[in-house]
């Protein structure tokens, strides 16, 4: 693997374990065994570093969320849909934890990160033109697709956040699993199911189940 | 007003305004035109103060999401807790803003905050039910009931980060206004929409329009 790769593959890994405030240059060049120096050829920082990984990030979601053209679509695309954009949000976990943060170092990640939300809420709103289309979604509106679409993206950015404040664990590292993560599909579906058309109603309800939360209060 | 109160105010309206990352316990003492040592003498260091200030939220929205006892909710009620919250959010907004970096910052403040949490999704789901007794609205299950308390809890809460990523002004600070903060409410009554009993219907959907967004596309 090219150095350039390795260093962001490593960064990543150490952001998502230790939180990107916690993890210097210094600290990814001796997790590689390479000289700050070689580091630096590469990224002339760690801003530098964070904005190439929001571009994978934002690449992987871009194909994640893209429409098949010529169809309608089906259930198996809804949850793919929704497997793929939590499996994103795992990947990149140490993004949506600190973004205010991440946003406010780096100006030109905030210009792009606003046009990143656009597009997904544009392709948001175009998965639920599809599922209309498949006769599994009814939407009224275009503004109710509209505030169901913005309400949707407010649910899944929140849910990592919400999970590392709702388990106040004293161990503040390695509080959230994957499948905890994936708790969130449930609230998605939840907020989804009044505009389940009857037909798919019990399938849906049977998917929800699936990732259905182990209860706050029991979390303590 | 008392020095220590004078404090607490003075931090609140400068970490407003600036951001609490760029104010430091100095500014707040020069602000107020005190020495240092008469700040310390009151606040350890900024962690003190932030944590007095999260206990001030914390008491102003236990307050406002009081239910009242021995009587079912009416739409009044309703609107005056969602208008109460926003301006809770409004009040303290530097604190839903970074709160990931406060939390890290200090563990009795996660701790306090994850019982905050849990207490505003008992209070939420206490007015959901308070509503249905007044047949405002209809809920099919206490798992209906606890996912769109979660979800209402999770728009909420990322409606200001929303707000900051989407409206990416060159100007960083003082891009948001109360009014825009409000628009929230419209997000939060379209996903109680589809709960809402058909008596009510037409009176919310008139509700929510006074708070419409503009066109994020137009916010450019």
């Amino acid at each position: 693997m090219k150095t350039r790769d390795r260093i962001i593959q490593a960064s990543l890994a150490l952001f998502n374990e230790r939180g990107e405030r916690n993890v210097t240059t210094n600290h990814i060049a001796a997790h590689l065994k390479i000289s700050p120096g070689n580091l630096y050829y590469h990224f002339r920082n760690k801003t530098d570093i964070i904005y190439s990984l929001f571009l994978s990030y934002k690449g992987l979601v871009d194909q994640y969320l893209s429409v098949p053209e010529g169809r309608a679509l089906k259930m198996e695309d809804k949850m793919g849909y929704l497997e793929a954009v939590f499996d994103g949000l795992w990947y990149y976990r140490f993004f949506h934890r600190d973004l205010e943060y991440l946003l406010d170092s780096d100006p030109r990640l905030r210009k792009d990160y606003r046009s990143f939300t656009l597009q997904c809420l544009g392709a948001i709103k175009a998965i639920v033109r599809g599922l209309e289309a498949g006769s599994i979604l009814h939407m009224r509106s275009e503004d109710e697709r509209e505030a169901v679409a913005l309400n949707t993206w407010l649910v899944v950015t929140n849910w990592m956040a919400f999970l590392k404040t709702a388990h106040a664990d004293d161990d503040e590292n390695g509080d959230i699993d994957r499948q905890q993560l994936k708790q969130g599909i449930y609230q998605v579906l939840t907020m989804e199911m009044p505009y389940v058309e009857p037909a798919y109603q019990e399938t849906v309800r049977l998917l929800r189940e699936q990732y259905r939360p182990a209860p706050v209060s029991m979390q303590a």
